[in-house]
């Protein structure tokens, strides 16, 4: 099959050509509940552009060359012989772990806390390519409302936001308020999952303009421009307290520290982004009594919630279709802020 | 009255007198719901000793000379005009806040959380004394098999140990870990309270044999000398995962590292000593999903909620009296590690 | 003042003059925390009809001649002693319940459930009047936006399909549905509530057409009209499975067992109205695993929090103003359903 | 192999041989998740004598003859090749429901309400035999500590026991009061749970002295005589409120109204025994704001929780041995109230 192939860092992403576009064998079906799915969308993320940075070298075990592509949609092409779940033909959305479902997290519900699994695209073949290898378990059949192209960016992007607004929205109560840090990629989903899913104020925190008009059109009920003035400004929102929920889809630079003060004593700071640090004196965490909540990715089920969400138009995602041929230029094009929403791969 | 009173600041700890035993003016009802009560016995906090190096001085507004004492219990001696629920003689422990229970917070029951209070010790006049001006809300009535000099140290030691164990018990389930880094006036009353309620594994750090010996008899099911390599040890004891709760007694120094690195993930840190920093990159928050909790006080019924724990002899406490005229020596022995349990004043 | 009295039970409800507008004492200050407030509106409820028909004589203790009307607004008109929170002219809504906020149940914020209160309107004289004493702990003052006349009946009304209806969205998740059994005056308001708390697909179920338009303009997904296949089309909506919450505003005749019947297996079963009976074998709790959930009302906080919602616009209430003098009026026409949302008394 | 089979129902019980003990074929792989377990023990359940007397004949799908027996424990006899996560010869505890894992209750952790699945014993070939046809996803690896012929009366009775508890415990605080209706099979092991889940005190209601004194050595902190008098003495102990969570495990005859009447307004009625009926006026479900649990078993996951509980000693079972071949005389003794604890046979 063809693929855009990884074969080596670059840690100052000052090449031309990230990955190669090639030939490589069609993956295969090693255990019965295998699945192999032909891709009709993956997701270009920047997490891909920190791969290729070399960032998570030392964070997962994988061997150059590899094929990145961890928000994959498509067909189902070829089953195990265990399969039950889905048959040859179905449009599917690829939840990005695949696991063997035996452990207690998986038996929870948990699964992304699974003891044992795999994510194609970050430490095994994703979807820069024809086909890609995952497992029953991983499989959602899509309504025909959606194209696998179309919804692809929701397996990870959308369901890293989907499942932070999700856990805010479980505590938000009509009068109170939520800040929404960046209305980028995975901002503007939670903008509007949040609308869907609670009654809190939302107040969006961005530096740019497009993604503050992007935010109001997503149902931010106040936006707030990052210029510098932007906790006083929350403060001056809040009555002066700060808001019950602060999500933080940046994660770096001031944002970690102002997103933490703009949160109300007793409240709760959602981390999504990273690339930042926290830095904070224990007796702040005391007097303030506040809470701080790790994000990761989102389980099976709250993706098909999700799908359930973007099937009602509850939620929508802007994509930028690209050919797999093109993988570098949409590479390049995220690199450079060029791209509006999400650039997809379509084989 | 008598009273010990503060009348200046010893950043080095290095006087022997930090307080002076002296008359000053009886308090007085000022408002309907003010009730005055005579001190039985008032707890002595290393949060004293903080105080008296002015540490707290940024933090709260008050003004020197002021009488110390946040734990404190005793009899109903006067009453407000519009006070109902307590009389003239009831015994009585001393939430630590004074609220008029008018906001949104003290009307869902999250009184520390009050956008309106005082904190007796704190920021106004305390316990360290022969009468305590507090108000109507903040009293609980002991029953016979509690005295007053016996439980005082449960109003801000006890609750705060107790506000986060059981936090900690709503998540954790048979068959998981709880780590307690700490075995002192807080910790050994935590463990206690979680064997009280739910069914984790207990697994307790504590730097000194004498710590871990006192946590055992309160129900420690595990000991791990603090020694360096406690991180491994914990971590060998819950397969290699972590514990699914952390409860942090001590929050400075190595603790706070250790105690995020104990944590499995997904799972709870609860922050409850303080002095020390939180530093941490955050994408180890993201790849991790765990969640820092920070820790304050606790509410007036989950005072109610550790005095019935103490009325069934669920949890307790030891205590050694001082006469009110010995504070500097209780302050003193505190400071030099020379009590076991709790120091208590007694007028 | 003047005032519609109730002097005697009529219970088949078949007399013209079911109240007697006269001249009564004015209410007057009698604790430090009494407040008494003149009436801006008070809603005319069905319990109100239940009252004149003397079903409640059984389960309160209130002598004739009293003073029904336990939905009110209003302005504050004298206040007591203690009194911190409102001042004369205030514009408030009142709580139904008058608490002393002393026991453990209202500390923890849950004062439907306190050990001593009253209800005026039902044990104690209430608002068809000029004016009505009740307590501090009871007034929410109103924004700017909201008329006391207009918003009266939220705090009966309004609270109890609201705390409902939030309870419902606790659980309720993308993908799953809710029915509401009846789309009257409660109904409504939690089908407003519902879509502002959770994205779950509202399923409203009513006798009536002009019920399922009002339902359908209130953001109803699916109407279904009860008139006997009305839980096959439930279970058809709900791909033969039933809903994941149902919430019963009619409570009586065929409604509750097919309310129960509705409810898929696991969920959740509220009922709000009342009149009929549950009557089902014990088996069928087991193997369904249902739940079935009373709802009394809702807390003060609750009312602020619907106050909230109305402020924004996100739920709407319709009335219809009559002169207190022209009780007996409404009363009737609320006795033959002439009424389109709530009647409200204004003095 | 042999097994104790099914022939016809005795809707009276007044036979001698409910089941004949004969030669029957050996259970086969025919699913790649299939897993054969050659018993250790399988436990006689009182669902077993409803199961001979016809009552659940409308309720499930299944034709004699068929084996009964949904209490089961044993080793690992054959694998289908598919499984993973067991291998032949361990020793494992059978979840008593056989699913899938495709749906999406089963991809949350709520396996008992998956929509496709099988019960053996129930609506399938059960563990009255030398072997038993299960999944891999029932199977649970057994500590060494616990011999299956000990513990394979957990996965039935044990589970929904500890199920119901494990609830109560999510909500109940010191202070607080729960009462166990029935310390019989079911209820010893409840009592026990409540024991170590939570700090209420337990009260237990039972007809019998046997039946409260095996109350008192689990940890009952009062027991009541259920001699007519129960309701009173129930409200005496809690100072005329009732209690906050009342589990009633005999669900039959007067125990039902009881058990609704011995429960705290705002509190939990938690019905895990069948037979009788609840019968109630809508209007008392509203005044008391009483919620009503049914009770299904339990999930996988609580097996292992469970499990983690007998693993500590923390929970306790008394058993009675008889050989499969004597599985009539069993019966027999259950169905005559000759067993104390719970009956379980050996092949």
């Amino acid at each position: 099959m063809k693929a855009a192939v990884l074969h080596r860092y670059d840690e100052s992403l000052s090449g031309t050509e990230f990955v190669r576009y090639e030939d490589v064998p069609d993956p295969r079906i090693e255990k019965p509940t295998d699945v192999i799915v032909r891709i009709g969308g993956a997701g270009v993320c920047r997490t891909d552009l920190h791969i290729v940075e070399g960032i998570w070298r030392s964070k997962v075990d994988v061997q150059l060359p590899y094929i990145m592509g961890h928000e994959n949609a498509g067909w189902v092409e070829e089953v195990g012989k265990a399969v039950e779940s889905v048959k040859v033909g179905d449009a599917v959305i690829c939840h990005p772990l695949v696991t063997s479902g035996h452990c207690l997290a998986c038996r929870r519900g948990d699964d992304m806390h699974a003891t044992d699994s795999r994510f194609p695209g970050i430490n095994a073949n994703g979807g820069y390519a024809q086909y890609l290898a995952t497992g029953e378990r991983s499989l959602i059949k899509l309504p025909a409302s959606l194209l696998p192209k179309a919804v692809a960016p929701y397996t990870d992007a959308g369901l890293t936001a989907y499942r932070a607004a999700k856990k805010a929205s479980r505590h938000l109560l009509p009068g109170e308020y939520v800040v929404c840090i960046g209305a980028g990629g995975l901002g503007h989903i939670g903008i509007q999952v949040l609308g869907a899913l609670c009654a809190a104020e939302i107040i969006v925190v961005d530096r740019s303009d497009v993604g503050l008009g992007l935010a109001k059109e997503c149902g931010a009920h106040h936006v707030v421009k990052a210029d510098g003035g932007e906790l006083e400004s929350v403060l001056a929102l809040t009555g002066g307290h700060g808001a019950e929920a602060v999500i933080d889809f940046v994660g770096e630079g001031s944002a970690v520290a102002q997103g933490i003060a703009m949160t109300r004593n007793g409240g709760y700071y959602y981390i999504v982004g990273y690339g930042g640090k926290i830095d904070l004196p224990t007796i702040d965490m005391i007097t303030s009594e506040k809470t701080i909540v790790g994000n990761l990715v989102g389980t099976y089920p709250e993706l098909v919630e999700l799908m359930a969400l973007a099937d009602r138009g509850l939620v929508n995602l802007t994509t930028r279709e690209y050919r797999l041929s093109e993988a570098n230029q949409a590479l390049q094009d995220l690199h450079h802020g060029k791209i509006r929403g999400r650039a997809v791969l379509v084989p």
